[in-house]
């Protein structure tokens, strides 16, 4: 995994991925006390930056092995990212997704082009399981959501945007920080900004009892969370960091921060006030921490990435009257 | 008025202005019939295009003018645009207000650095009469919400990103879709398209019994609205159109288009779970037009400017809970 990769995926991405503004208001600056500067990835294709992976890695295949098709795990953001860039490359692509996943979310990856796969997760099937059997059968290629070179790639160039962006506005050091799961948008981030903009430092940031990778960065090996659910934050809710992005967030991160459920949803009402953007409360949490957390972070200016917006319509009514 | 005054705007704006992305989703595609390319004004600062009119005509002032100050009379996206432009140059402002407006809007519009005169709107007295008056005492320079070559030059270079876009994206020709008030977008942008991009033409679009734009444009002469509140899409009602705008959209622009209330607020829920922008009841009726109105509408694409995102927090959750 290296600063090279992250260069070629930007090639292949070209075009094809949004390239999501720089935005900002006197009124964040205010509550944060410093310049705040957001990446709103909800704006990419398929309201995630989960799109950037899926198009790396859709688009790094021989021919004759993406004509095959592809296949992926996930009921959520990197489904939708992984169906749309396949279908856009015309190549097959199938979603294993839990059948207790709302219809909606299996309706839209439908809609992307994916053929669903539903396995029986309340009967304790294994989508890993269920996935390699059907990818074994018909000879389809597996991308895995974060521990895959080829993601963290594409997951990178929001970090080749943001060294440029931020250097056009005069910030040059400065905490970036990044909602993080399994760590491969902050990992590819660590790379970017290490290479173009060595002042920035990116960071994870989590919801309070999902702190696994904030854990991991203190104690210097990968640790673990309780749960694996529960959380309105669910964008974001992985097992542990994953074997190639902690060495990387290990070597290149600063602490990270962790952010109440309120807090995450009193950001997406800011996000909603004050940017006009819509954003899910996982893909809140890094703009929760710069306005929340101030005395945790360093610098004149930070840089919160608002990774996704695919939030149910009913959580954001709520959150919007209780927080409007 | 004429494109060189646009491309002086523009220039006067660059690093300024914000340059609003061209967003889309294969959802809206579908609903519409054809490719639907976004404008998303919503995310300019300040939540509206009309920061870009600020802009300009704040910018286009001598020194010792704008060291004076400048006025304007608006409870809207007007004051909230030239209120920042002027702050950002560190010329004062007043901005005329009713003394009842929501105490949100008052406040947000000091927050941007302007002082706020309130006017006895229920009793009848003239926001033009107390704007001049001021005007004439302090020596301030009044911009005009729309009829203003200065506005309508910078509310036109948003006209100038569409017919650059668009060509990137490969649509050359087509309809492209305006909420109109009083025509200064849309007029401004009608200038830009002629120059630039041609085959692209500007329709102006108006909520049902406020379309006085649409029915000036099949008369031939400057038709007025028999109302002028009572509207969800607030910030779009206006006496009439212009008299600087009307002869140039009598000239350039397509036939006008009339969406429902209903129409609108289905829009801004689209707009919601599709692009992740939110938008304005006003500001969404260019995309209801996109997506119900297909059959008055020309070409293979089109592309709609959503003008604004400073939506009353209840109104948005509203419209989220019974469309979403």
């Amino acid at each position: 995994m290296n600063i090279d990769m992250i260069r070629a995926s930007a090639e292949r991405l070209k075009g094809y991925v949004r390239h999501t503004p720089l935005l900002s208001s006197p009124f964040l600056d205010e509550i944060a006390g410093r310049r705040v500067l957001v990446k709103p990835e909800c704006l990419q294709h398929t309201g995630s930056f989960k799109f950037r992976g899926g198009w790396s890695s859709v688009s790094s295949l021989d021919d004759q092995i993406r004509r095959n098709g592809v296949i992926a795990y996930s009921s959520g953001n990197h489904a939708q990212g992984v169906a749309y860039a396949a279908s856009q490359h015309g190549a097959p692509a199938v979603i294993v997704m839990p059948n207790d996943a709302p219809q909606l979310k299996i309706d839209n990856t439908r809609a992307l082009g994916a053929e669903v796969v539903l396995y029986d997760r309340p009967h304790g099937e294994s989508r890993e399981d269920v996935g390699r059997a059907i990818a074994d059968e018909r000879g389809l290629t597996m991308i895995k959501p974060y521990d895959e070179p080829q993601v963290i790639a594409g997951q990178g160039t929001t970090g080749l945007e943001i060294a440029e962006q931020a250097r056009i506005k005069g910030v040059v050091s400065g905490d970036v920080l990044i909602c993080c799961g399994g760590g491969g948008l902050t990992s590819g981030i660590a790379l970017a900004l290490q290479a173009d903009a060595p002042g920035l430092r990116a960071r994870p940031v989590e919801p309070e009892e999902f702190d696994d990778v904030t854990r991991s960065l203190i104690s210097g090996r990968i640790e673990t969370n309780n749960r694996q659910s529960g959380s309105l934050c669910d964008a974001i809710i992985t097992p542990a960091p994953g074997t190639l992005t902690f060495p990387i967030m290990s070597r290149l991160c600063g602490p990270g921060l962790v952010v109440t459920e309120e807090e995450a949803l009193r950001a997406v009402v800011h996000a909603f006030k004050r940017l006009k953007i819509v954003v899910e409360p996982g893909g809140a949490v890094a703009l929760a921490a710069a306005l929340f957390h101030p005395r945790e972070i360093e610098g004149d200016a930070v840089v919160a990435v608002c990774t996704g917006g695919n939030i149910d319509a009913e959580v954001f009514a709520n959150a919007v009257r209780d927080y409007g």
